[in-house]
């Protein structure tokens, strides 16, 4: 199963730190790619520095038309907003089938269409937040915690510790 | 149990929009105060604002010494950073306890000594991400996921929804 993470009300100078949390994030907890609705290629860059030494292959991408992008994904289409379902009733049933997932998050106001494009609108807690966050609590159960040791073989690699930094 | 988020490195002009995705995700995940380095009324004020809308007694504050802060906190000291220890295998040791947690996020880099601080030194996974996946995957976690069913009492409450939204 494929996840790709589609990032919409994309404004570059504003929301460059934020992107790149939204990036790294979904980097983290197991999907293979971002996908914003505006170009954006210094946060391209710094995920391509982490990928050369963390490992992975994770891309960024972006598209002109993310309507269509939603409407032409080949899987379950997954949007997280705070007035949808409530994800421990509903992760069960995406989890049934294997096929790819979109999962779209929004900054700001999402447009009202994105409720009716998605074959799931899923609230990761009906309290403002963070899109950040719904983002890893949602790939987490996604995934079933699993995502949390998968290995990147990356140059670098991290031994945990108790205290102190081990990078072997 | 009361939990309280300590934020270290807070810039104000660079970290606002980051530092509110902190707070928000901080009382939305069930801790009941976050704690700055640094003072910031504007996020203040636009937490209080949610509090006021969706309920709640949240807070933000912040100390001039977080070492202070840290040392004399009643309770257990967890510092979330990707070079510590699983998640998963830590989570349970750290619940067997009822006492109340500090739980330390940085932003960039954390000074050395907080390592030492710390009761616990805790990585959601050992790869890069965000300290607002991070915060948000440990409280939920730390919660059993049981903060999601949180009733805040607000004026304004969602009742989730398959398509579009609902609020009374």
């Amino acid at each position: 199963m494929n996840v790709v993470v589609l990032r919409l009300g994309h404004r570059y100078a504003r929301d460059k730190r934020l992107s790149t949390h939204v990036a790294l994030t979904a980097r983290a907890f197991g999907a293979s790619e971002v996908v914003f609705d505006a170009p954006d290629t210094e946060v391209r860059k710094s995920i391509e520095a982490v990928n050369r030494a963390w490992g992975g292959v994770f891309t960024v991408s972006w598209t002109g038309n993310w309507k269509k992008y939603v409407k032409d994904f080949p899987g379950d289409v997954i949007h997280l907003t705070m007035y949808g379902l409530h994800v421990n009733l509903a992760i069960d049933g995406i989890r049934k089938s294997s096929s790819d997932k979109l999962v779209v998050i929004g900054s700001q106001k999402v447009p009202a269409e994105m409720y009716q494009l998605a074959d799931f609108n899923i609230a990761v807690g009906s309290q403002p937040h963070s899109e950040v966050a719904a983002l890893a609590v949602f790939l987490d159960r996604l995934f079933e915690t699993r995502e949390l040791d998968m290995d990147f073989n990356g140059l670098k690699k991290i031994v945990p510790q108790a205290r102190g930094k081990k990078i072997v």
